[in-house]
Formats: C-alpha cells, sequence, structure tokens
C-alpha cells in the first residue's frame, strides 16, 4: 500500500518523522505504558505547557452524549487557561456516570500534584471503549510514570501512546521564519474517524511557542478545523469524544499577525487530517470529493458530503468502479434551497477523466484507473457559482465490515 | 435463513402468494420477457386499469437527479388519471439525456397504441443502470409481448418480471366487507432500498376496486407511504426512479370512508416494506429502531433514522454485537432543536434486554441473542414525550459490500 503524499509543509524532513507537539519551544511530553491496553503497548500520553504564556483553546465534538473527559476538558479551557493535557487510550469513559466524571477529575488533580499546577487547568482526554469504567488506580499510576518521563523531545512518544487502531504515529509541524522572528505549531493526532472498532475517536493536541492571546488562539483554531478535521468524514459517524486541544507558550516571543498564525495552524491541522484519512483502518482509497463552482460554500460542503458519506459510491470506489450514476444520486438528495444547481448541468471527472458531461454519460469510464492509485480525486462540477469545496473520505471495504462487526466487544 | 413473520392481513393465504394487483377488480396484468436482461429473466410489466373509474396517482423520488421515467410519469398522473403502468427492470432510463425521454414517450405511446389508450394516461417505470440508454426496439416490442399477456390472473407474473436482484416476488393485498360493500386492495413492489447493484430502485404498484376521487387516493397514498415505505432504510441511499403508483377501479361499487381506505392501503404499504426490507440484498438480519416517549413524530423520526444510518451500529449487529454505545452515539447527533431529549435519561433495549438504563450500562449484553434472529428490535426511550416511530433497516455486511463492489459495472 502505498500512501499519497502529504500536503507540503516548510519541515525540513517529512512529517512522518516531525518531532511534533515538542518542536515548538516551551513544551514537553512523554508517552508511557500504564497498563490500560491489554496488549501492554503504550497508552498514556502527557503535554505541559512551559510558558512563559499558558493560553489553551479546545474544540469538542457536537455529539450531544459526549464523555466525562470532554465534560471536564470543556471546563478547563473556558478561561483561555491550560497548562498541561493529559491523553489515555485504552477506555473512552463515556456514559459511565458520576463516577466515571470523578475518574476524570481525579486525574486532572493527579497532574496538577505531579506538575505543581492547578487541576482546573489540566485537560483530559480518553479513547477507547464506550460504558466502561477505566481502572482509576491505574490510570493514576500512568499519570505518574507520564510525569516522570516527561522530555523537551518526548513528542513522538506521546504520538505513539495515543494510538488505538492507528498503524503509524501521526505528528506534524510547521515553522515560520517571519518578520517577528522565528515561530512553529507542532502538532499530533490519533484516530481515523470513527473507522476503528467501538468507537475510535479523533483526538489531537497542537503547540505552538507563538505570542498569541487566547481570543486569537481560539479564533485560530476553530477556522483551522472548520477547514480541515471537519471536512474528513471516514464514515459518517460522530464520536463522543473528539477533541483538538491547542496550547500556547509563546517561548518563542514573536508576535505573528492573526491570519499568518491561522494559516499555520491550518496547515498542521490539514497536514494531521490527511494522515487520519491515509491510515483509516480497512479503507483501500483515499477519496477526495471536491465539488466546483458551488453556488456558496455552504452548498458545495452539503454536496461534498452528501457523497462522501454514500455507501453505494464508497463500495463502487473500493470495487475500482467509476460509479459517476452513484455520484449524481447523491448529489441529487441535496434540497435545493441548500444548494441551487441544475442536475443536466453537473458534470463528474474522476482522477481526471470526465465520465459524465452535462448530467450524461461523457468519456468512457473504462479510462478511469482506480486499481493502480490509492487516491481518487471526483472533482464535480456544479456550474453554479465559483466556489470550490473539498471532503475527503475512503471506501467502504471488507475489511470496515470486519474491523466493525467480527471485532467489536 | 428464515424470515420474520410478516404483519398479519386479511388475507385468506400467505402474502407471499397473493395474487396482487390483479386480486381487486377491474384489473389486468402480465409480465414477460422482452430481452433487456442479458438473464434472458421476465424484464416487462404491464398492469391495466379497466374501470369503470380511471383513478391514478403516485409518489415519486424526492431526488433531483431523477429518470427520464420520472418525468414523463410526473405528467401523467397530474391529472388524476391513469390508465396502465408499464414497467421494466434491465436499465433504469436515467442521465440519458432527450433521447432518454423519447424511449420512455415512445414506450407509453406504445401502450396506448396497443391498449387503445391515451399515450398521456400511460405511467412509464424503469429500474436498472444509470447512464446508460435502453435499446427501444426491443422494449417497444417488449410492450406488444406484454399486452397480449394480459390476464385477470396476471399479478404474480407482473411482480416477478420487475425483479432485479430481488430473491422473491413481493404481493401483497388486504380485503374489506366493510358497510358499503367488499372492496380491496392489492399490491407488488421490487428493489430493497438501494442494497442492490446499480442503483437498484423500489418500485411499487397498487390497485383497488374501491370507489375513491382522485383527491382522496392522492392523500391516502401519501399518508401509506410516510408511514411505510418512507420508513425503511437500508443504506441511506435514495434512488433516481422511485415511483409508487395507485390505480383505482372502482369496480367493487363500494365507497369506504377515506381513513378505512386509508388504513387498507397502509396496511398494503407495510406488508410491501416488510417484505423489501426482509429481501434485502446482503443482508443477514432485519432491523427495527423504534424510539418510545419522544416528544414528536418528527423528533423521534429523526433520531430513528439516524441510528438506522449508522454503519457502525449495523456492522456491530451483523457482527451480533448488541453495541449500545453506538447507538447512543448517533442519538447525540440529532440536534437539540430538532429532538429534545435528556442523553442521561435514554434506555436502550435490544430484543428484550434493556442493555443501557439512564445513559448508563444496565443489562450484561451478553444476555441479548443476536445470533440466532434473523430480527432486531432496538427501542430507545428518550423520556422526552409520548410519540413512537419505528424504522426498519438491515445490518451492514461484508455481502453487502460484495454486491456493491465487486458485480457492479
Amino acid at each position: 500500500m502505498s500512501l499519497p503524499p502529504a500536503p507540503p509543509t516548510t519541515a525540513d524532513r517529512p512529517s512522518e518523522a516531525s518531532p511534533g507537539v515538542t518542536l515548538p519551544a516551551g513544551f514537553r511530553a512523554s508517552g508511557v505504558t500504564a497498563g490500560l491496553k491489554p496488549s501492554g503497548k503504550p497508552d498514556m500520553a502527557l503535554v505541559v505547557n512551559d510558558g512563559p504564556l499558558q493560553v489553551g483553546t479546545a474544540v469538542f465534538t457536537s455529539n450531544r452524549v459526549v464523555g466525562a473527559p470532554v465534560v471536564w476538558s470543556r471546563q478547563v479551557v473556558s478561561d483561555g487557561v491550560v497548562s498541561a493535557v493529559v491523553l489515555n487510550s485504552g477506555g473512552a469513559n463515556v456514559s459511565t456516570g458520576p463516577e466515571g466524571f470523578q475518574d476524570a477529575h481525579r486525574t486532572a488533580e493527579q497532574v496538577g500534584e505531579a506538575l505543581g499546577v492547578s487541576a482546573g487547568d489540566v485537560v483530559v482526554c480518553s479513547t477507547g471503549l464506550i460504558g466502561e469504567r477505566l481502572p482509576r488506580e491505574t490510570l493514576l499510576r500512568g499519570v505518574d510514570l507520564a510525569a516522570d518521563a516527561l522530555s523537551a523531545t518526548g513528542g513522538p512518544d506521546a504520538a505513539t501512546a495515543i494510538m488505538t487502531t492507528d498503524t503509524v504515529a501521526k505528528t506534524a509541524h510547521f515553522t515560520v521564519d517571519g518578520d517577528t522572528g522565528v515561530w512553529s505549531v507542532g502538532g499530533m493526532a490519533k484516530g481515523a474517524g470513527m473507522l476503528a472498532p467501538a468507537l475510535a475517536t479523533m483526538l489531537c493536541v497542537i503547540t505552538t511557542d507563538a505570542d498569541v492571546d487566547a481570543a486569537t488562539a481560539e479564533l485560530a483554531l476553530r477556522e483551522a478545523t472548520r477547514l480541515t478535521f471537519d471536512r474528513i468524514d471516514s464514515d459518517g459517524c460522530m464520536s463522543t469524544s473528539d477533541t483538538v486541544v491547542l496550547l500556547v507558550s509563546g517561548a518563542s516571543g514573536a508576535r505573528p499577525e492573526p491570519a499568518a498564525f491561522t494559516a499555520a495552524l491550518e496547515s498542521v491541522c490539514a497536514d494531521l487530517a490527511r494522515q487520519l484519512i491515509a491510515d483509516a483502518e480497512g479503507a483501500s482509497h483515499d477519496i477526495a470529493v471536491t465539488v466546483e463552482n458551488a453556488d456558496t460554500q455552504d452548498a458545495g460542503l452539503a454536496v461534498a458530503r452528501a457523497v462522501a458519506r454514500s455507501n453505494l459510491f464508497k463500495a463502487a470506489i473500493y470495487g475500482n468502479d467509476p460509479n459517476w450514476g452513484r455520484v449524481l444520486a447523491q448529489v441529487g438528495t441535496v434540497p435545493e434551497d441548500v444548494a441551487p444547481f441544475d442536475p443536466e448541468l453537473i458534470d463528474v471527472t474522476i482522477n481526471g477523466v470526465q465520465v459524465c458531461r452535462a448530467g450524461r454519460a461523457h468519456e468512457p469510464r473504462h479510462l478511469v484507473d482506480l486499481a493502480s492509485q490509492r487516491e481518487v480525486r471526483v472533482a464535480i462540477d456544479l456550474h453554479a457559482g465559483t466556489e470550490v469545496v473539498t471532503v475527503w473520505t475512503n471506501d467502504l471495504t471488507h475489511a470496515y465490515v470486519e474491523e466493525n462487526s467480527a471485532y467489536s466487544t
């Protein structure tokens, strides 16, 4: 399986080998084995902001059913101050009642004690099965181990410890040498949408040594995630635990313009999002659904999402069948008030071959080579405006069904 | 594979053996081999209303991309008069441009000539692949064959000729011996949502010898389909060709109350809908998702649909895993303004075992026996009102992926 190239970054080495969250100055991180996973693999990560700033912000799943860690962490970030993020795999701590919330709270307290910071400034993230409590003693012992292991080069270890069914750790960074000095953004992520067994969660921690205030950081994070993580859609499902945290140390002293900061953040998020899609369990194709010439961004997004969520279309791509009929059928499900377009004007191009022109068969579909390509680019020209939107997804495969049926608990 | 029992009808024999559209007086039907299918199996059906009334109405897919037959047939039913319905498998006649529309128009003309009725009163339905024209001569020769084969006992033949990947022909009827006399409703259907290769279409023809006017017929059909066909959802996809036609002959002379007529119609539609789910290609479980104690019908429907469309949940059921966490995660995706509820009050009961109570694990999931049951009943109690809504779906299986990847063209 050859992975498609990640988006370009200014990194001096491939993003796969990026130091991740410890590239920016002012951060330490670690990844250790607490014993939450039966496999004995690393399952607990810690990322600490040593300042001078301790700005933090986050975006969370919009699911109304959320894990105790999300309930806790929403409170933590509400004042714009975050000192550390503790993350565990091996259990999601969702639907676990008041005791589960106490587990999350107690974990933050343990981190606070170990680091000499307020528990109220510690974000907690958990991923794994829903409906089962985490073993508290194992969790707290893991916190101590992680605190002891903290290092200024611990980014890759932390990225490894949050893996669940991921096959590779995911890190990225972006460095800017600008008017106000050199500053950078680093990040790590795990999970591939909800492709993995038992509701795998998308967790992401991003760090920066740029000097930005809480309001700027929050706006930038919302914009960056809206254009990246919100536009990958493996299977249309939405986790109870998705969390993206941004920590700002300001250690570089550089004060970038908000637009430049947002762009760097977006670059790192796009890189990580692309890595998540490329590592989606059970997928054999990464599919970029691009809607061209939409009336509005929202219209394009609605059409792209509709196609990206079609089981029929995604199963066809698995079968290396450039089935543009299934694309058109999905496009047609979007209501006219959401996306105005004339179905008889639509063109569909798959990996460079215009298989449908003006709503009808055009170039022969056998010209489309899907079998030798992991990456599939589907361009849908609505001829209804000038907006362009891309959503990434995967094909629907036997391995997806296998992962989510045979091996779930 | 043992099929679950169909809903009760007043039929004196099992609905599988129902005469279908020719049970009510005033109708003839046929099913023949025109040669559209490479397999040589029957591929063209004709249903004729010999009156005295020639009332007709229909509901069509809400997809904005529709086949030429749908464009044609919408015009036909607009005046409330329908003399005949001609249906073919072996090609959907979708995305075929003006020539495709001419093919549909010409088919109606051929039926009109053969029967001595107006082409403008002939509904045309096609199902099969998108984007390829039908061979016109084969189509027209098939019309003549079908007209020659018409008989007052041709219902089962017609039901057989519209099958695509269906494994059994689907017919149903409901007879009422009421105050105003004996009257009945008969019906046939094909297709299982969009579970079959290349956009299999749900087509349905219903006949009645009750004496009802066009307005009553239309209202009754909309209500009956809203509560039946609109509540089966195999894979969340929406066809370009779905059509349900109702023909009224009035031959019994009985004039039922609109409510009684609607109830009979709903019974036949429910029976056929249940048969469609039971025969969904690639499915190993039929799943009834029932939302209890919803605030409104719309709220319950939104929650039921969200669960019925979750690939993760449906793959878990395939694996005989009563994964209530995946149910809760889907329930939580419904916005609060659509369905008000408190996630911490939700109970989930699967085949009689309350695996989740008040948003937390309750009875052990191993008590749920799914492996020996084709039918799975998931009850989600929102504790937010008194409305109850059921949506039927299927599990997501290896066979589904296989059907829709390996064998598509």
